[in-house]
């Protein structure tokens, strides 16, 4: 007991009181407002934080050391919460109506995007104090990071994308119209480079490349999205669902039962494979050799790979691990989240959680766009 | 201080005292043999630890939890150092002379590869107990991890690689023969499919593509090495040196003022392209738009950028934060660590440290291969 007192008085806490920030993560609790924090290496849940709001549509992003959650609600909440002390460490009921965020490459500025009233507003990582509020007249989606302190995001009235420098004294912004009819979702590849947008008003997604200066939109895969009415539509694809298989993207087909391969050089569409039902999200094992795939209602109890995996009822979410050695996938209805090796596919663990959907491992502080 | 007691008597350290490790990271000492840990946001040294033994050539890779660092000394020894705690929390000499480590995919395994008495030994990562001892008969050099709880390295001697398998009960060798003469170094790709050794007994490189089964070896750049004895090669350019910037690699030519251009997908050279002196290490910029250039004795006071820094005698190692806002430049006859913004070149700030060589973030915990 001495020992610990003169630790605490030192400001050293013991060792076995330590705990790293690499290999942790949260789940997200839609229903309850909660997020479940995790532990990758040990298999298993190490807490819970509470009160939360809406985090239907939720999204996080996290500090560059690793330590806190930016968590981005539905109902307009950003909540900051700290993995060590599995406690919140503040919040802003920022907006209305939110939908998703960012922090910036050097992890100072948290950035949200709204659809009510609109616009984007900026925060201070380490404080939320408001540091910036642009106002766009329309509701914005498709807010990603970019390299060198900006931000990027699209209008979905007005069809236009924007690109926020905050590099210098006072944020700095560039207008690109003619991005096309109602994007919906966007996307930004790993380097930074290009920014992908889908339209919803539209067949075809519109490209910009960000090394150009201003950057000259560029319509690409003109049948993705196209009806045909082959079958309803019963959710639109996210775009964070593309995925960078080796030289390929992969994305899931729009209202069909395929997922597109787009070479990742020329944006052209390279083929196309069938899958059990209509894809929701794609995502690559790290290494580019698997994807793995999900899909809408009623198929939403199988995964496809190479093999195909029968979790249990309504996949929401899959996770790789950041080299790719497990997946951990949501099972939302059945209150659990299951681990795997991401190889034999064996099933090496599973977490109780409730009602879990987006699945998060700090290792995201450190790749552009996610 | 009665808050802290019963903090300490939960097993809950005060916050104040917590640190996350994402944005730790630690420099190389070589002439103390003293490890200097630095915190990237605060940009600052926050602690030393000492008696690693000899850090010439000393290389580390971390714990997937990002607390621990693994350090390669080139006497053999293998240190594991706690971050949190800043203290040795085990070492072991394994071998008479060592060259270098790497870590397993699932962060459970850590391997060395020897010049004397040659071979690969297996760690336990948590204990440092010896798991497997993988006699060639041969220097080994080139040791990285790849997907799938596997070591890769290649014999100095024989011309072979051989791919070590952890992922069943007993690790399964297979050897790969014609890899060509004395092979000096290698790399893997980030994705961990292709493996390339440079040739010192001969022009050109190998590279096997493993996914393939067995990986056949495919001599590419056959003209990379040749001599035309144009300059004297000061120092044979670590493969560790080649960086995917965008589409294709770029990498020091050997004994020459310039750096080669590779095309990613087809591995034949793309380009060339003047550099102030005999390029060591070429370092792309996380986004790929600017590759960094050190240089051989005697222009090791200078990095070549877009536009040239001169930041002090002789640079030894750059390491870009992971998404590349700043890079870390050890100078070490100036014994400091200088920081710079990526972009604007502007000096952030400075560190001192004895004999500073390499530079080392977790964030590498996360990549393949690093």
């Amino acid at each position: 007991m001495l020992v610990s007192i003169s630790a605490a008085f030192l400001g050293v806490a013991p060792a076995q009181d330590l705990r790293a920030t690499g290999d942790l993560g949260v789940v997200v609790e839609r229903a309850t407002g909660s997020l479940l924090i995790i532990d990758q290496s040990e298999h298993a849940a190490i807490g819970r934080v509470e009160g939360l709001g809406d985090l239907s549509h939720a999204s996080v992003v996290f500090s560059a050391d690793e330590r806190f959650a930016f968590v981005f609600g539905r109902d307009g909440g950003l909540t900051k919460v700290d993995l060590l002390t599995q406690s919140i460490d503040g919040r802003v009921v920022q907006s209305g109506n939110a939908i998703g965020g960012a922090i910036s490459d050097d992890g100072q500025l948290v950035a949200v995007s709204n659809y009510e009233p609109g616009g984007v507003r900026v925060f201070d990582a380490e404080t939320l104090e408001s540091v910036a509020d642009i106002p766009t007249g329309s509701k914005t989606i498709g807010l990603v990071d970019a390299p060198g302190r900006r931000f990027v995001f699209t209008l979905w009235d007005a069809g236009e994308t924007w690109i926020a420098d905050f590099s210098g004294e006072e944020p700095a912004i560039t207008r690109i119209g003619g991005i096309g009819r109602n994007p919906y979702d966007a996307l930004i590849t790993g380097d930074g480079r290009r920014y992908i947008a889908g339209l919803f008003g539209e067949d075809g997604l519109t490209a910009l490349d960000l090394w150009q200066d201003p950057p000259v939109p560029q319509r690409i895969l003109s049948g993705y999205g196209k009806g045909e009415e082959a079958l309803p539509v019963y959710k639109m694809p996210h775009l964070e669902g593309w995925a960078l298989a080796g030289e390929r993207f992969v994305l899931p087909a729009v209202g069909r039962h395929e997922v597109l391969w787009v070479d990742s050089r020329t944006l052209a569409e390279a083929g196309r494979t069938a899958t059990h039902g209509q894809p929701v999200f794609a995502v690559a094992r790290p290494d580019g050799r698997q994807v793995w795939v999900n899909f809408a209602h009623p198929l939403n109890d199988t995964i496809e790979v190479i093999d195909t995996l029968t979790p249990g009822p309504a996949v929401l979410h899959m996770e790789f691990t950041a080299r790719g050695h497990e997946v951990w996938v949501s099972v939302r209805d059945a209150g659990r989240v299951d681990i795997y090796d991401a190889r034999s596919f064996e099933k090496l663990g599973e977490i109780a959680a409730e009602n879990p959907s987006g699945i998060f491992f700090t290792a995201r502080a450190h790749r552009t766009g996610l």
